[in-house]
Parts: C-alpha cells; structure tokens; sequence
C-alpha cells in the first residue's frame, strides 16, 4: 500500500517497502509560549526557523499546526501553509482540530497534503471526509469514537475497521488512509506502549494500512527522551509503523529511524547509511 | 519459557516476561592479538579487565571463550571460569568449538552454566548434548547442519524442529533450551537481518523458546556500529528474542536494551529506566 504526499514540486511515498517517513513535528504552538504570543501577533517568524531545522534534520514532510488560543486559526494556517511551500518543498501535514482551519489549509497548499486528523466520531467524519475527498489529499484517521479511547487493541481494530468504512463511504481510497495506533505515554502505566505496538501488528496484519503517530508521546514525563523513543521507533517499524510525526531535529531519532531502515532493508546496499556517516564525519573539524 | 542459569550464589531468568538478558562477549581472544598471545603464555590479567568492564557496564551473564591458536585450551578454560567465578558472581556461558574444552569448563563451574554452542550436525549433537544433559547446563542451538547456514528463515524453523527433537532425545527440558537464530553481517547483504528477524517471529510463535545470539555480527564492517546495534536490540526483542552475546561495556546498547525492556512492559512502573537516569546524572559532575 503506498500513500503518495506531493508538494508543488516533490513526491514522497509511505508505505512498508520504503523508507519510513519523517514527519517534523515541530511547526505546532502546543507548549510553545513565545510561539503562541507570536502568533497572535501575526509573527511567523519562527516558523521559518522550525521549517530550516527540520530540513536540515531530515524531515521528509512537516505537519503544519497553528492551534494558538486567541488567534484566528484558519487565518495563520493560510499563511503557514504559503510560508512553508515557499521555502521548502516537503509535502505537508495539514493539522487542526478545527475544520475551518483544515479547509483554509487544503484550499491554500499546492499539491496532494496529509490531513491530520479524524476520529471514528460520526460527527467528525462527517465534517473531514468531504473535505479530504475534494481536495483529494490523504487522511490520519484515528481508532477513538465518542465514547474513549480504547486501550485493547482488538477494540481499536474494530474502530479501525469503522474507519475504513467511513473512508470507502466517502469514496477515499485506502492508500489515502493512514491510521494513528495511538501511542501514549510509557510514564502513565508500564503496558500502554506494548498495547500500541500489538495495536500495529493487527492493523497491518488485518488491513496492510500505512500508519504513523506522534512518536514523542511516548516519552513524555520520563528522563531521556530520546533514548526511549530511539528504540521505540525501530520496534514500531519492525511491526509496520511506516511513518511517524516526530523531532526530525535530534539527531538521535533519525539515525534510530536509518538504522532501522537498514535492518529491514529498505536502503539498498547500505548507500544512505554510509552516505550519512560520511556526512557526519566530514562535518567534524 | 524459564531458562534459569545460575552462579554459586546467584540466579539469572531468561524468559519473554524477564528484562532481556545481557551476556557479556568480551572474554574472548577471537581478533585480540595482544590477549592470545597473553593466553598463550598463560596471562589472565586481561579476563580481569574484561570481567570488571562488563559487570560495570550491566552484564547478567559473561562468556567464557578461551579458543587462541597454539593454547591449550581445555586447561586455560578451566582456569579462566575459576578466576570469573572468583571476581564476579554472574552466571557464565561456557563458549567453545571443542568438546573437550567444554567438558573443562562445565566441569570446573560451580552453578547452571549455559554451554555455547551446538549446531544441527549430528556428530556434534552426539557429542555436546550428554555433556549438556551430564552437567545440568542449558545449551545455545544453532539452526545450520553439515551442508550449510541456510538464509531461508523456514528452513532455519526446520532446522530448529530438529534441535528440539535432539534435545528431547538427550533428556534436555525445552526450557534449557536456546535457539540462537543466526545473526549475519548487514554489510555483507541488507536482505540478511530481516530474515534474522523473520527467524525469531517464527521459533517464537511455533515453539516459544528463548533465543540469543551474536549481536555484534550484524553491524560488522559498516560504520556507526552502535547505532546499528542500538536498533537492532530492540525490533530483535519486539520479536521475541530474549538475550544476546553482545559488548555490555558499550552505555548505548544496554541503554537501548533497558528502553525496550521499558517499553516492552518489562520494567515495572519504569523503576529501572528511572534509577539508571539517576545512576548517570549522579556520576555526571
């Protein structure tokens, strides 16, 4: 199954036979104070500075959110989305909660875009399906409906299977569908990880899917973070997570996603691997 | 599956439900030309050394090789357990090509050794399984027979089926058996580990037996080797392997081991991942 992202210029394909696919997290005001302030101001200065470091890291798409309280969302993500195409050609993410700000988003972004995201709620499908389907991008869609979010993985494979339902309702294709297994945070409880990584298995042994999440998650309020998610992702991959939204910044996380890479062979005769070692030793003085 | 190994005065659990077990395999001569040619003058200082690093590093076990060209080995394996046996209480693996090698060390160790190893050749089975069963001793079976190491992860499962019907024959209890699955150089052919992997899935699900194995070959000849291996760990443990014969002196590896006993749920309530943090921030000054 390969869901194909495109930018005016450059295409970027996810599925189980490429290489995973990065998605930079970074360009989201969630946590961000100066940001947020910024934003209201109209100042996306900082955006520009996140987009460079994410190229620079090795994203291979950028999930664009402007959720700042206070702002006007749509408005910002307009502008976001022309700022991001203009100094980059990395595929994006379109992300809100809110469905005006996905519409302003997909209307002003040039070329195919991932729709961040829907849930198995009626009312939520309702509104992001049509939009998906006229602008003929790609949906996160997400196994949480009105009532939880479901820990049991066989639960969230049955809201899977109502995702696809939905999808097919709509007239969206399955390569158009990525499901989010849901990853939460090892702090929480001990078991929630495994479940998301049983979560995984099942989707792709049930329906073959593309998948991705928010890999920081699962290390959020534990000591070295990176550490955690650096062996996280590579276990994910080996089950059949092709894409994650991550911090394409730290070096450590995307070396963890390359070594993987090469472990599961999706870097003919090591060429990226190398490449990349010589890369960093040629930038040691 | 319980594979207990044990010291004179310790006891170490190799399970799917255990922290995955880190055997140290420094303590052997294999491309150390300064320590063969100290064993061949009779010089265990270095075991020492090797012993010290390893336990500080978070070994559980350690592997006794002793097989330099042009040395007794018999008699230095005999001297090497009693000297480990006197410096650290870590169950040990006894590591030789040569029976009578083995049969010294088993019979100088003091506890429930793990031999390493026996191949699917029947005249080595003959001859290592009434050791193995003679001495009480777990044993590391490896799935390739006279003809050849074969890369195809169902006929490794065969070759395995064999093993365990060998093992029964010899009165050995499934539970001191481990399957080693064969870990081969990413460098020589990237299609390699992914039938490694392939491998563990397959003994997991048809026999459930614990599993270890080399994991310093797959990153053989490609630079970054840590990183490599810091993946490999844990998609390996996601799959069900359950220890490796690995360089517990390397703090990115077994970090990488204790982020996936973590996330695998193996490390209650995070305690483990939490006291390491601690451990490391304390020695920092």
């Amino acid at each position: 199954m390969h869901t194909v992202l495109r930018s005016a210029s450059k295409e970027v394909v996810i599925g189980g036979d490429q290489p995973f696919c990065i998605i930079g997290e970074r360009i989201n005001p969630t946590g961000r104070k100066i940001f947020q302030e910024q934003l209201r101001r109209g100042d996306l200065s900082r955006v520009e500075i996140d987009i460079s470091e994410q190229v620079a890291g090795g994203a291979m798409a950028l999930d664009v959110n402007m959720g700042a309280p206070l702002a006007d969302e749509a408005e910002l993500m307009v502008r976001a989305v022309e700022l991001a195409q203009s100094r980059t050609d990395l595929p994006l993410c379109i992300d809100s909660s809110v469905v005006e700000a996905l519409e302003a988003g997909l209307s002003a972004y040039e070329g195919k875009a991932l729709v961040n995201s829907v849930t198995a709620e009626d009312e939520r499908l309702d509104a992001v399906l049509p939009l998906v389907r006229r602008h003929g991008a790609a949906v996160i869609m997400l196994p949480n409906d009105e009532e939880e979010i479901p820990e049991a993985p066989r639960r969230r494979l049955e809201l899977v299977g109502r995702l696809v339902a939905a999808a097919e309702r709509y007239g969206i294709g399955l390569e158009d569908v990525v499901i989010d297994p849901l990853a939460m945070p090892i702090g929480a409880d001990t078991s929630l990880v495994d479940k998301t990584l049983e979560t995984i298995h099942l989707v792709k042994e049930r329906f073959g899917l593309n998948m991705t999440l928010g890999a920081s998650n699962v290390s959020f309020g534990m000591p070295d973070r990176h550490a955690i998610g650096s062996a996280f992702l590579p276990m994910a991959m080996t089950l059949g997570l092709t894409s994650a939204i991550m911090d394409a910044r730290s070096a450590d996380l995307v070396q963890a996603v390359k070594a993987a890479d090469l472990l599961l062979d999706h870097d003919p005769w090591g060429a990226n691997w190398i490449a990349a070692h010589r890369a960093r030793t040629a930038a040691t003085p």
